[in-house]
């Protein structure tokens, strides 16, 4: 089994049953708050939009870069983390690198931010009277 | 209205359409990536998780700070970045503040990371031949 393989293997393990159902474990947190955090940054999240929402599924780094005023190495690193979380993936052709969307971190992150069935709205935090500005 | 009615309108309003849909544009991107920062932190996972999953719909901070082997000081900071995010809301009562998750908002990112209704999924990118370690 390769290296990446493994890797890849590592990341999908169920790590987080459901953020809303029971209180995460700290290895569990550790986990999804990698995740998050490549989520963090408006740079980031504006790549993994277009990366995400491209009719054809992938994009190349040399249709990226020209949305941002930023310099190629620094897109290079943003796409790096979006990588390492697991969100994107990637393949060198030639002279450019081609990202692609893996909908399974997506997917999961979704899940996990979802109400568990039939849970209802916690009832509103009351006021104390005399207490609205 | 209130400063607090207009802040609550500000966060609400129509900042994400689908993550996944299209792409993000700059302002968009801005504020969706400080709730997604807000989340990107181990321990403000834990607490919201502790918050959210509580039967009873809300939770005294004397319920969390025992959880963690941090001082209340530093507890109420993380609560408070995960309240500026509008992830939670919280409530005063004599000697104790109370904390209860705001569903709209985790129903929001669940919402924009979820593929539009139809999306397939992208091609998997093929490895060159010769490229598997």
């Amino acid at each position: 089994m390769s290296k990446q393989e493994l890797e890849v293997i590592g990341r999908t393990r169920e790590c987080c049953p459901g953020l809303l159902a029971a209180p995460l474990d700290e290895d569990q947190a550790t986990e999804l708050a990698k995740v998050f955090k490549a989520l963090g940054d408006p740079v980031r999240l504006r790549l993994l939009s277009m990366i995400a929402s491209r009719a054809g599924g992938e994009v190349c780094v040399c249709d990226l870069t020209p949305a941002f005023d930023l310099s190629q190495p620094t897109i290079s690193h943003h796409l790096k983390l979006l990588k390492q979380a697991g969100l994107i993936d990637s393949e060198r052709r030639g002279t450019w690198v081609y990202y692609r969307l893996l909908p399974e971190m997506t997917d999961r992150l979704a899940g996990i931010l979802t109400r568990p069935a039939g849970q209802p709205l916690p009832p509103p935090v009351e006021s104390p009277a005399g207490a609205a500005s």
